[in-house]
C-alpha cells in the first residue's frame, strides 16, 4: 500500500519543475507502460487498479519478473494520480535517462523549433520513430518531453528515442562544422518534390503558428515547402513532420 | 443581451443530438469564426467578451458587415458556451448545409473508417483541405463532422469541406460502378513509393487502433502501405492521411 506522502509525490510529477528534481517521469496507459517495461529505461513503480483487466495483469507479469515494484491502489487514489479524463487504469514510473552527446555519425537529425504543444510533440516523436530517426533535438521553448501528454502521444516511442533539450544555435552552428546541412521548412521553399537531400540532414520543424525563427533561418542550408492549393490554411506541425521525414526514409536518406 | 433561455440553447450545442435537431453547430477560437464569415455557411450568431481583442472586433467588423448578429456575454457566460478550457473570447453558431450527392467526378475522393478522436478527423480535414480535397466520405462511426473539438482542430477547414456523413459499403459499391478504385492503407499493402495512382480514386484511411473493416478490405483494388523501420509502433492516423495525401497531391492525381 502507498502511503499519503508517497501518493502526494507521485502526484506532484505531473509538475515539470518536480520532475526535473527527482528525474521521473510519468507513463500512463497500456501500451506506454507496456512499452515502457519492455525498454531500457528504469522503471521504479507501477500502480494500477483493483479491477485492471487481463493486458494490464500481463504488464504487471513482466514487471514482476524483472523485479519492477507494483502496487495495487484504489480507483479514487489511481484517478488522482492519473493526467487523463478516463484512465485506463494503469501509470508507471520510470527514470530519466542520462544526456548523451549528438551522435554526428546519424544521417539525419530532426530539431524542433518551439513545438509547445504536447499532443503534436508526442506525435512527432512518434512519426520519427516510425522512420527510424530517433535522435531528436529540441530549442528553448519546446514542450518538456516528458510531459505526461507527451509521453502518452508518443504511443511508446518515447522509450525509443534520444532527445537533446534546450539545443540552441550554437550546438547547430557547431554540427554544421561537423558536416550537416540545416533544412527548414517555410512557405516560400524549394517544392518538396524537386528537393534532393545530399549528406548528413539536420531537418527543422517549426511550429505553424511562429514560422521559423530568424536566426535559425539564417544557418539553412536549403529550405523546402510542402505545396497545397491556394486558399488553404497550413498544415498541422505533426502532419508536415510526417511527410517530410517520409521523403527521407523513401530516398534512403535515413539509412 | 442574450437571455437564460437563449444561453441555454446555445449550450446545448455541445451535443450531437441537439445540433441535428437545430441544425446549428459551434466554432470556437479566432481562426475559425474567422474563416467562418468568411464561407458560404450562413452565420446565426456571434458572441464575444467584454474584453475582446483586436482581431475579434475585426471580425465583428466584418460580420455586422453582413448582418450577422453579433451579441456581448459575460466572461462567465462565455466560459460556459465554451468547449475549451482557456477561451480565446469568441465563439461563432453556424448553420450545417444541406447534404450533396457525391460529385463522381472529382479524381479523389477520401473515405474515412471509423475515424472516432475529433483532433484526428479534424487536422484530417484540415490536411485534405491544404491538398484540395475536399470530399470527405464519412464511415458510420466516425465521431461528427461538426463536434466542436474537430472544428476547432479543421482550424477553418471545415468551411470549405464538402462532407458525407454515413457513408456505408453500398455508396462505395456504387462509386466503384461510376469508376473509382478503392485504395486502403494495410500493413501488408504496396510499399507507397512503388504505387502509381491510376484514375479516379478512393483513399480508405482507417484508425489505426481498429484497422480496415474487413467489408471494406475486400472491396480494395489496392493495399498500401507507408514503409517504416522495425519495431516502431505505428503511424497516427492523420500523420498517415498527410503523407499519403501528399503522395496523390505530388503524382498530380488530384487535379
Amino acid at each position: 500500500m502507498l502511503s499519503a506522502n508517497e501518493l502526494k509525490h507521485l502526484s506532484a510529477l505531473k509538475v515539470k519543475k518536480y520532475r526535473e528534481e527527482t528525474r521521473l517521469f510519468i507513463a500512463e496507459g497500456v501500451k506506454q507502460v507496456d512499452e515502457g517495461v519492455r525498454s531500457r529505461y528504469q522503471c521504479d513503480l507501477i500502480v494500477f487498479r483493483p479491477d485492471a483487466r487481463d493486458e494490464i495483469r500481463d504488464i504487471l507479469n513482466i514487471a514482476s519478473k524483472k523485479g519492477i515494484k507494483c502496487e495495487e491502489v484504489k480507483a479514487k487514489e489511481l484517478e488522482r494520480l492519473s493526467d487523463t479524463v478516463n484512465t485506463q487504469g494503469v501509470i508507471g514510473y520510470f527514470r530519466m535517462p542520462h544526456l548523451s552527446a549528438v551522435d554526428c555519425n546519424l544521417p539525419v537529425l530532426v530539431y524542433l523549433d518551439r513545438i509547445n504543444d504536447p499532443g503534436n510533440l508526442g506525435t512527432i516523436i512518434r512519426t520519427a520513430d516510425w522512420f527510424g530517426f530517433r535522435d531528436i533535438l529540441l530549442s528553448p521553448g519546446c514542450v518538456d518531453v516528458f510531459n505526461p501528454k507527451v509521453v502518452r502521444a508518443s504511443m511508446g516511442s518515447i522509450f525509443r528515442g534520444v532527445f537533446h533539450p534546450e539545443t540552441g544555435i550554437e550546438l547547430l552552428t557547431r554540427l554544421k562544422k561537423e558536416g550537416y546541412s540545416v533544412i527548414t521548412t517555410e512557405l516560400e521553399g524549394t517544392d518538396l518534390k524537386r528537393y534532393r537531400p545530399a549528406g548528413k540532414s539536420i531537418i527543422v520543424l517549426s511550429s505553424e503558428s511562429h514560422g521559423v525563427l530568424p536566426e535559425l533561418a539564417s544557418l539553412a542550408d536549403a529550405r523546402v515547402k510542402i505545396p497545397g492549393v491556394k486558399g488553404a490554411e497550413s498544415l498541422n506541425v505533426a502532419v508536415a513532420a510526417g511527410i517530410i521525414l517520409h521523403k527521407l526514409f523513401e530516398t534512403g536518406t535515413g539509412k
